[in-house]
């Protein structure tokens, strides 16, 4: 075993505090690694405050890690120490099912073991997350972070990077196709960088003038207006997909109506009930699907790294301190962030 | 011109009652037809009661039209006089979108004339529908008649019966798939025949354990009464499609639980808002699919024709004269037919 020190939620209503805690010795399989930054994900924020009801305390969020191998087990053939590695949302799953075998071990039918607060497959040991110095972590769940790609900001590739490049791959969003960026947060200003670098024209959906800029600094194309009407009718029939990463409920209608037949709109954000109630004939009538998708597997986040380094797609970070944690939290919650917060985790020692 | 007999609405509380109007010369590309058989789908019944606020009266419903052909245009090169031929929901579109150009014409997206309803679009005349002795429409729009199918229970194949086969081809269901059908009246009894032919293992979900029976009787393999919170827990993650032909509002986030990772549930008998609202995470957390369907295109009804005859596919049909077209809507809105009436078009001539 070995201390590790970290950032802990100890009860849904009192901010992050240091915590030390004991990480596994590495199995025989198994990548020990120290955590250089960390990314802060709305996720983390939901699993502090319980908002889910399925937080056990201390728990110690993060799940877009970035780091460097401090040691490897004996059965250890993809890394080696001195590696600069990636872990993001799971650290493993059953292996064995028809998902997994699929290489989407993100739907793996047993339940993946999140990176933070769930046990561990083997020991039964809740599982805690990047707010800290290190972890030990299966190595088929490490990435390896190409040559030349710039860490802090690659971090956040790790989750919300993945979460919007899943989706484009499966439904084969190429070159020539017109898609649509809902929202422009953490995941939407990924979902258009990348959308873009497959070729796609991309146009962002805000409710917010003030926006526009940012969208197309970004790189759309395009920017309509969601809330103005004869903004929203002028694009009708228009889009081949939408990627719709709006966490809160919205109507997704004027949306669907939108997409050309045979569109698919794509929610990456939404947990909720969908309200106001879908039309059924915005589906029927021009046979339009609607789909979800959650993060992405392994093999493809490492293709999804790689692809980041090529082009040099960055996520737009703020670098912070472990110390200024809550106060991110905060602003997270108010939206104020471009477009995440990224924690130098060198800080963990001051 | 020549003089149509035929029951039409004249007004939506009034009952059908016999009218008399004048059919179009056959145009160059138009193939002339008297009807001998002529389905009842329930869109008939929402047209003469003017239920989605667009007939204008007197109409002649009917969709699932089956008869010979008695003349033909100078350009008709797929017809001849003699001919036995079917017409389904569409008479007519554009010819040249993207939609038509893919053989999609249901999807015209400068929108496809309906056999009933609305301005041809070459003399603005309404067309009126098959509850009548014959019909001229232009030969694209005309389904030939494969041999040894049964003419009378294959009317209702023309709407019915494409309504179900599209998606699932569109969808590539195949041998050793499992299928979900839900609902068991005209499309759902359709789906379940098609489903099967095509080589899935199908399973019908019903309210109604009195129509297990008749579930097995049609093909399917399973039964699962819906309303039996035990039966329903027991084959969570099990389809890869699931084909909802019910036409009301009803709670689908169980039929989505039910659907594997990946799987697809088609809705192809609402119209209405989805409610109770679709629960995002059961889309997101397994990568479902929630889409719609309409119809089919031209080319793949002639399939469906096709693959009906070599399958010795029909639909159940109950025989009625046009005398009792009345009484057969006041059964069809208490889902007292098993399952599609079919109007004999020769008491038209009592």
């Amino acid at each position: 075993m070995s201390q590790a020190h970290s950032y802990a939620a100890h009860a849904a209503d009192q901010p992050l505090a240091p915590y030390t805690f004991e990480r596994r010795e590495p199995r025989a399989d198994d990548v020990a690694i120290e955590i250089l930054y960390c990314g802060v994900c709305h996720s983390d924020l939901h699993y502090a405050q319980n908002d889910w009801g399925a937080t056990e305390y201390p728990i110690v969020p993060g799940h877009e890690i970035v780091g460097r191998v401090t040691a490897v087990g004996s059965d250890v053939s993809q890394f080696r120490v001195g590696d600069v590695v990636g872990v993001g949302c799971m650290v493993d799953s059953c292996r064995h099912c028809h998902p997994c075998e699929d290489g989407h071990e993100q739907y793996c039918l047993n339940g993946f073991t999140p990176t933070y607060g769930a046990p561990d497959r083997q020991d039964g040991v809740f599982t805690q997350g990047g707010y800290s110095d290190k972890i030990v972590v299966n190595e088929h769940f490490v990435l390896r972070m190409p040559e030349g790609i710039d860490l802090a900001s690659a971090a956040p590739i790790l989750c919300a990077g993945i979460t919007t490049y899943s989706p484009l791959k499966h439904y084969g969003v190429k070159a020539g196709d017109k898609v649509g960026v809902i929202g422009m947060g953490g995941l939407g200003h990924m979902g258009v960088k990348l959308a873009k670098a497959l070729g796609a024209e991309v146009t962002v959906f805000t409710r917010s003038e003030a926006k526009i800029e940012e969208a197309r600094r970004h790189g759309a194309h395009h920017v309509v207006v969601s809330t103005d009407e004869e903004q929203m009718a002028a694009v009708a029939e228009t889009y081949d997909f939408m990627l719709d990463t709006v966490p809160v409920q919205h109507d997704i209608n004027p949306y669907l109506g939108a997409l050309k037949y045979d569109g698919t709109h794509i929610l990456v954000g939404l947990l909720e009930p969908i309200e106001p109630a879908v039309q059924a004939f915005n589906l029927v009538f021009k046979r339009r699907v609607l789909a979800g998708s959650l993060i992405g597997g392994i093999e493809e986040t490492q293709e999804l790294l790689d692809f980041c380094a090529e082009h040099d797609i960055r996520c737009d970070v703020e670098m912070i301190d472990i110390q200024d944690i809550n106060t991110a939290f905060e602003r997270m919650q108010k939206s104020d962030v471009r477009y995440r917060f990224v924690i130098d985790m060198a800080s963990l020692k001051d």
